[in-house]
């Protein structure tokens, strides 16, 4: 399947409407922004880029897809789209940069025609994309350098888990427990065993926890992480370490409270000689919970549910909107969706230590006189129809670190507030 | 690329310590079931029944996945994947069937390997699709009856926005904007136009609206639908007809204050004489703001954000259990996360109108007496690893309607409440 049905209707009859009566050859911009960030949030951070440049190779129509449209587009339009290659050029934020309201993360010129056809599959990789790197960063910032593990590919769509193990990632995270994330990106995959591995070890005279571990510890080694509460927590470790030894490389704690339960743990193990094995936490933790467990002696969080689903922001609410045409800015005027015309750019000022005070977006023929210690962030991506630079995940995991460590220090609350810094919008000159 | 990736490591690692110690050939059923539904709801939608038995035949080890599992597996796990193929027994609720907190809408029986490497895809789907599913009723309910548009693909994974068009339409939605959920499932494809395309009919002297109708009549018809709201609402409506003429389709508004906007472009369409054009609005509608437009002249909704993240709820919080050993019923015994054990089916009761009182639950070992009218929820999908019936949209369809219809009045409530019926477990008699 190639990628170039992953997209709207409408976004064909627009291109069908506009070869018709010639408009689909004008020279236009388009920019991805988001109006506000997820309630209260105090920052984003961009991801899908990488993703989105792959799909851009994919987007070709091809026999099967061709002959789907035949039975609503004319024979004009479908002979346009066999040959369509995007041709034109592609400016956005780095992934894994930081983003605010209004920021222009993508940026895409060239004729109506192909510009038009990007705008859903653009949308759905970068709103789902980012909306779960934000969610993630602000667990990688929650978690104060612990280890973080995605493991929650079950609670999303099958080829969304791969998608999110990869923003997951970006934003922080050690490893996941999706292998084809780990397939298709080099992504640590980790992950052990389920309750159903222990009670699979069940019979007549009841189960036999022991047993499990045991096969565990046999096929993978005393480095493995051992699942604990499937019957009784002070029980569980001590089967554990009694099979495994002190050298066990974790427990895994999945239910309960968690805090107290890793405390009273730690010193069970620490009492058995078991200093050195790990526990790692898991069960419908999220960045609050995450955080709320600083002070007890976990070492790794496995979290599932809520980096998945955006901790309540499973979509960006990024929108693609036109606003330039054969180089006049264009605006949409109806209520409360107002869009700003012209092609634009975007730099991030700082103070001398580093800490960022100020988002610009200006016009691109009219770049803004600053003082301040600045970072241009709207980079080339795409000349020509070409790739300029190949994704790099960790290139993009540094510009998060990086980026989380540039914020003011109220940026950085889970708490409900403001974004950590505003955005300036430079207006487009009057011609 | 198979199926067999989508997955976590834990279900391979599981694989080969049960492969070694020999449990991994032992009889078990695994089954799904939601511990709630979503806060406050009366009732969940079960959908990816279908896309779970389709997947099913892809999940199969290539060399590409075999080759990217050798890191961590040893031969003899690899060897076993190689042969993979699901040999055993599923029953399940039919894709469209109502369920409630522990219903068993999947039950997968066979050795514990290859009901293991199933459990990560099968919750994937099911997490997903239901979730979709059950928020699109919601919103079908609250619809009474008029047209509703799925529109949300750029909100969320571009893969997930084809599962979500179909979900949506098993929920009884009229269409999406998807194409590839046009072209995989035959779901009718819907949309004509966005604001980029009114705009692209800017020059030096202005923006020219009538200009950006002409085109997309001359290219789509009298029976398009124009979008109105780029500038002026009015102006808009005025421009549609004086292009369109008063056969025009419909006209879709997609910002504003939706009712107030629909009954004064009503007004003006009808003294236009254009009394048979249909009212399309969309912009951030869920469940509530559909309900809450029924007394206003609305013919359809476009829904985008809402349907396809679930109105809230994105995922189902569907797990996938351990319940059955070689005959023996198993628990998981932790606190809150508690399971019942043994094999299990459902029916529902029903008074003699039709109207569905309560969910039972039971050992499929033994069916209960009932008197009253009752209905069997759970259906072979699976017998020695094949499909016993086709997938059927149309028929799934059928069933979500039939259930809306069977509904206690207050289980169609939008408001936050219990269960619209009571789930009784009957328990596994003891040995």
């Amino acid at each position: 399947m190639t990628a170039a049905l992953l997209t709207d209707k409408y976004e064909l009859t627009m291109l069908a409407a506009a070869l018709r009566d010639g408009s689909a050859g004008r020279t236009t911009t388009f920019e991805a922004f988001a109006r506000r960030l997820p309630d209260g949030r105090r920052y984003g951070v961009v991801a899908g880029t990488g993703r989105f440049l792959e799909a851009l190779g994919e987007f070709i129509f091809d026999d099967a897809a061709l002959e789907s449209l035949a039975s609503f587009l004319d024979p004009a339009t479908l002979d346009y789209l066999r040959d369509f290659r995007f041709t034109g050029d592609i400016d956005g934020y780095a992934e894994g940069e930081l983003y605010f309201p209004g920021s222009p993360i993508l940026s895409v010129t060239g004729t109506f025609a192909e510009c038009v056809l990007l705008e859903t599959l653009a949308l759905s990789i970068f709103n789902h994309d980012t909306a779960i790197a934000s969610a993630a960063a602000r667990m990688v910032s929650a978690a104060a350098g612990r280890t973080l593990i995605e493991m929650g590919s079950r609670r999303t769509h099958e080829s969304a888990a791969v998608a999110s193990a990869r923003a997951a990632y970006i934003a922080g995270f050690t490893g996941t427990s999706n292998l084809e994330a780990n397939r298709r990106y080099s992504i640590p995959a980790m992950g052990t065993s389920a309750h159903a591995f222990t009670m699979l070890h069940t019979d007549a005279s009841g189960p036999d926890e022991q047993a499990a571990f045991r096969a565990q510890v046999e096929a993978l080694g005393v480095g493995t992480t051992l699942l604990v509460d499937t019957y009784d927590v002070t029980t569980g470790v001590a089967n554990a370490i009694a099979v495994a030894g002190t050298q066990l490389g974790a427990v895994r704690i999945d239910s309960g409270d968690l805090g107290v339960l890793a405390r009273r743990v730690r010193a069970q193990l620490d009492e058995l000689g078991a200093t050195g094995t790990k526990i790692v936490v898991s069960g419908d933790l999220d960045e609050f919970s995450i955080a709320s467990l600083r002070a007890d002696p976990v070492n790794s969080y496995g979290v599932g549910t809520s980096v998945v689903t955006g901790s309540g922001s499973p979509t960006a609410s990024m929108v693609y909107k036109l606003v330039e045409v054969d180089g006049l800015p264009v605006e949409k005027r109806s209520s409360r969706k107002e869009s700003h015309g012209g092609r634009k750019a975007a730099l991030r000022l700082s103070r001398p230590t580093g800490t960022i005070v100020e988002e610009v977006i200006y016009p691109v023929s009219a770049p803004p006189e600053v003082t301040e210690p600045s970072r241009p962030l709207s980079v080339p991506l795409v000349r020509g129809g070409k790739l300029v630079t190949a994704p790099d995940l960790t290139a993009a995991r540094s510009l998060v670190a990086s980026g989380l460590r540039s914020l003011p220090w109220e940026g950085l609350a889970l708490s409900q507030g403001e974004p950590a810094i505003p955005t300036r919008q430079v207006p487009v000159r009057p011609r």
